[in-house]
């Protein structure tokens, strides 16, 4: 797809390549989603929006989208959300997800929405936008809410088995993720480990410790942290191996749902719970759009910028994720990890060979 | 110290051994929950305390503890919460931590019951009674409230790094544990793993799936499950190694005390909230009660019954760590994990070697 194509306009700096067809409700979320975005966007900003060109016009006329700010790229092939990823990577050249990710490498557009199937939004991306030299797969970002703001917590899924350079690798990117969606300007790194002093983690763990430590790396690390500090906000971002992480989060998410799904039971059991949860029903919506983490994660490591909505996403959450792509965009987050990741030869080369002693 | 010594009554069948001087409050909690538990106990029910026996005597006074079914045995030597395991196995000799585990190898208890430091108790637990022949450390268990009754989940803590055998085992271990303290006949296993199809777990974990699926071990094992899957009952027993388990756990510990501290923030912000919470209070305790995991786990694979409680517990706590000992003393999980464990060496071998297609 070249880049002219009488798109013009949309060579324009922010222009945002979004998946119509992603997700478990496709156009009819994501369509209404754009209208949203756009009106909370600059004027300057663009959309291209890949996907069923009918099913997208009609819902477009719907919602009111303002179709002079929207390039809608026709195709009719889907990426099933229950599809292996091998078979995406195969099948999927033309897809609405697969030309969403390329008008990333065509300089078409500066960021990527989909949100499509996980899997197969990996393993396309990283074919078509390939990954940076010292990192095998895209990392997977999760924003954990606590009392004082948002934890960055990675790897939530991507990569199963992580050496101490893979460990480092994700604190220098979540790291610079966090300060540009949050903008703190120094945040602070923790590397998640196990309580007992017994039996202080795993050789790749104490390794990477070291490196963060010791190795010249320009990061505010903080040492150890543990499962817990996830929601206690004691560092702003947390690392660990896509296995631990995958399985922390959903146990945390699975944790979360399970207790309100049994706190509205609480609150429908007899006639006082239930007055009582009408009154105080206005601050109990506040409380669960706190617990809300944010819809969107950036898969970190590519040469481009794409983000991964959840699949359940409603127009809100499709919207703020297109809202947030856009703030990334507009933020130095990949030349700083650039700078970070230059020194890390030299920091894993400083920190020398294990020693018998790598624990705080 | 011999079984004899004066205590004929104490040899009778349900014996537990206490130490009165563990966790953040010693005696001040033990004793009143000892005299607790013995009310809710059968009559032939006897307890051997032990710790400092002024302290325990003046708090069985104030709580009116029936002395004549409780042995006090004098130490003066506690471990302290922040002792390290190793320092503890040296210098813990004759402590009350050391007497309640000992009390056990003698025969003259049945369970033993401790508040005390996590590492201290795995240390000296298993330098007394040692570990069953296969098994390196004790396992952790926790107790994960789900909307119809409890998931076992372990390893939570002791075992950093488990090859397929170890997981294995604590299938085993975690299904015989969940038939005797729930009642449940034929308990259902699975093995935690990650999500996405394209990067199935660690190499340990297909293994130990294999082995599961296939070696002949007498389980109900169901296949692999996901971190959201311990608070949603999909099986009784979720299988993982230590880290990952401490991690969760640890990860929807906080994850709860946060949505409490949240939720109380909600309720307390204007007249209305207020008043809704006084109005639902009696079903919002209920939900707490519902929310809040046993106290007490037992360390699995020792030969001979010891159960942690939390630091942090009070009388009922402690109490119910008492009750839960003894009925798990009064059932056979021993044997059970005995009998399958002796089918584990032929499971390993007619489950080969790796195939590339471990995965379910």
């Amino acid at each position: 797809m070249p880049i002219a194509r009488g798109t013009n306009a949309l060579t324009q700096p922010l222009v945002i390549s979004v998946d119509a067809m992603g997700g478990d409700h496709g156009p009819s979320v994501v369509v209404p989603a754009c209208a949203q975005a756009l009106a909370a966007l600059p004027a300057s900003a663009r959309f291209l929006l890949h996907g069923d060109e009918a099913a997208v016009r009609s819902e477009a006329q719907r919602c009111r989208l303002p179709l002079d700010r929207v390039d809608v790229r026709h195709t009719d092939k889907v990426i099933a959300m229950d599809e292996k990823p091998a078979q995406a990577m195969r099948r999927g050249k033309g897809s609405s997800m697969w030309n969403t990710v390329e008008a990333i490498r065509e300089g078409e557009a500066v960021a990527a929405v989909s949100a499509g199937n996980t899997g197969a939004l990996w393993a396309i991306s990283k074919l078509i936008l390939r990954m940076r030299a010292e990192l095998e797969r895209p990392a997977l970002v999760a924003s954990m809410p606590h009392a004082k703001g948002i934890t960055t917590f990675l790897d939530v899924g991507a990569n199963v088995d992580c050496d101490a350079e893979r460990l480092v690798e994700f604190a220098i990117m979540g790291e610079a993720y966090h300060r540009a969606a949050h903008g703190v300007a120094r945040p602070t790194v923790g590397l998640l480990n196990v309580g007992s002093e017994e039996m202080k983690g795993h050789e790749e763990v104490r390794e990477a410790h070291r490196v963060l430590r010791e190795g010249g790396i320009d990061l505010n690390y903080k040492g150890f942290v543990e499962g817990d500090d996830i929601t206690k906000g004691s560092v702003d971002v947390i690392v660990t191996d896509g296995f631990t992480g995958n399985v922390a989060l959903k146990a945390m998410e699975g944790a979360a749902r399970f207790m309100f799904s049994e706190l509205r039971d609480a609150l429908s059991r007899d006639w006082m719970a239930r007055l009582g949860a009408v009154l105080a029903r206005p601050s109990l919506r506040k409380f669960r759009d706190r617990m809300s983490p944010p819809p969107a994660a950036p898969l970190l490591g590519l040469n481009g910028l794409v983000l991964k909505c959840h699949g359940g996403a409603d127009a809100r959450d499709f919207a703020k994720s297109i809202r947030a792509a856009a703030d990334l965009a507009q933020s130095g987050f990949a030349s700083e990890i650039e700078r970070n990741m230059r020194r890390l030869p030299a920091a894993l080369a400083d920190a020398g060979p294990a020693s018998a002693d790598g624990a705080a």
